[in-house]
């Protein structure tokens, strides 16, 4: 049966990704590496099911770990698999199938039990209702596999230099992230989530992991980002729209993102909740 | 010639260190961990500088990655150090000196280049002059060596469940952390530090790690030394002092804090900043 299907949309609506295309398994799944490793030892050639995969940086930077084993990767957007499917031809990973699907609708698309590990990385704090998506995530994996979600807490950032600039734009940053219906407070909400979605405390594992822009690269291209979102993009449309911030606040922040790339001695960190799910045997 | 010195106490006077002892080398150091067993390889007989060891917990487990090497351990607190080598006669370290000594005399004690590697856990956060504490670890570091640091952003707390009381918590520990003559931004100043206290931007290499509070013994662990701070600890005594909280407030915060350890979906995460500084030879 078709479960409810909330909302279907990625909704911030990223024009540019490449902010996105800096994710790899190594920065952005460090805390499932030495299980899919393990996994992959017993049974090398697993399933893998990655949801949103988005840009396919991180699919293919896990492929590598399982060059036996065959990824599903899937997103909402065909462009962005189109995308994504070229990156995985260019850095000659042949172990992939793009397939454009919903979370929302896994055991219906897949069937039950159909894989060895279930993967979603900022996938879940986008959507408005996260324990059903991991209720499906949980339905596709296989008795002894694996769900490894990993969701940032969005109103943590670890900045230097701080101003009352940047303290506004945080405010921003998660009241257009709310208003997309996405969740601030997804990455220590995850043990949360899985039990609701049936999972037992005992077979849930929490980490927490960061992301940390400091080299004068990083600061170049998530400064930019963040720059380009708030005097160009959605996330500068939907502002005004909630009327949060001003247009000259707004191109305020912007100035203070593109001070905060040029500094050599900035920083900006942020803080990830993780968890791996086994399902019980 | 003698530094000038600041404050020379360790002023959160923390009574019971429980939580403190909960800190090893994997979940406190383990941006140093590869960069130490590298050094290890070439030199064995390696020398490291412990900065605030407190109760000894990460300092023995770093002597247990260079056996052949050895490590002077220093507080401020003769008390705190017998503690320690309690901790390792009893852990069978013996690779270890503890000796009382302040950061802010480094050069003085030991003389210029006298540590392959120096560290510091969770020390410079409680000063008032971090940079000079800084340029003091790294006058004792031989050229090559490297100076490793990690420290928390006080600001930043990642919570399930969250609540008003929580918030107000993070209110009381920042403001009496400041009023102790403490940084509450530490962990992102890290780089700015240390480029204040004579090092190259390019010989240092900066990252982020957490601690997370997620199973039940680790919320019974934190839950009760943050819940004694602040029904009866130091911490109440300069909240009320400050005029930031009142009795029914603190205590509120200390059932909370109660109700946070007993909740099995509860967690609690830190960011904390970190840096290997390698000096040139």
């Amino acid at each position: 049966m078709a479960q409810p299907n909330p909302h279907n949309t990625y909704l911030p609506g990223y024009k540019e990704v490449g902010h996105h295309e800096w994710r790899t398994a190594e920065n952005s799944a460090p805390y499932l590496l030495p299980t899919l490793q393990s996994l992959a030892e017993t049974n090398p050639s697993l399933t893998l099911l990655d949801v949103g995969a988005g840009s396919g940086t991180i699919t293919t930077s896990l492929a590598k770990y399982i060059p036996q084993g065959h990824i599903t990767a899937i997103d909402l957007s065909p462009d962005i698999l189109s995308r994504a499917a070229s990156h995985a031809a260019s850095v000659n990973a042949t172990n992939i199938t793009f397939q454009p699907a919903s979370v929302y609708e896994l055991a219906q698309t897949f069937g039950p039990a159909a894989f060895d590990v279930v993967h979603a990385h900022q996938v879940l704090c986008h959507l408005d209702a996260p324990v059903q998506a991991l209720a499906q995530m949980l339905a596709v994996v296989k008795p002894g596999g694996v769900v490894a979600v990993r969701e940032i807490d969005m109103r943590v950032w670890s900045f230097h230099p701080f101003s009352e600039t940047m303290r506004a734009w945080v405010e921003v940053q998660k009241a257009t992230h709310a208003a997309a219906g996405g969740s601030n407070e997804a990455g220590p909400s995850l043990v949360a989530w899985a039990m609701r979605a049936g999972a037992r405390r005992e077979d849930v594992k929490a980490s927490m992991g960061t992301w940390l822009y400091a080299t004068e690269e990083e600061r170049r291209v998530w400064g930019t980002s963040f720059r380009d979102r708030i005097v160009g993009g959605e996330m500068r449309k939907k502002a005004l729209e909630l009327g949060i911030a001003t247009e000259a606040e707004l191109d305020r922040m912007g100035e203070e993102w593109q001070r905060w790339m040029e500094t050599e001695d900035a920083c900006c960190g942020t803080l990830h909740g993780e968890i791996l799910i086994r399902k019980p045997k």
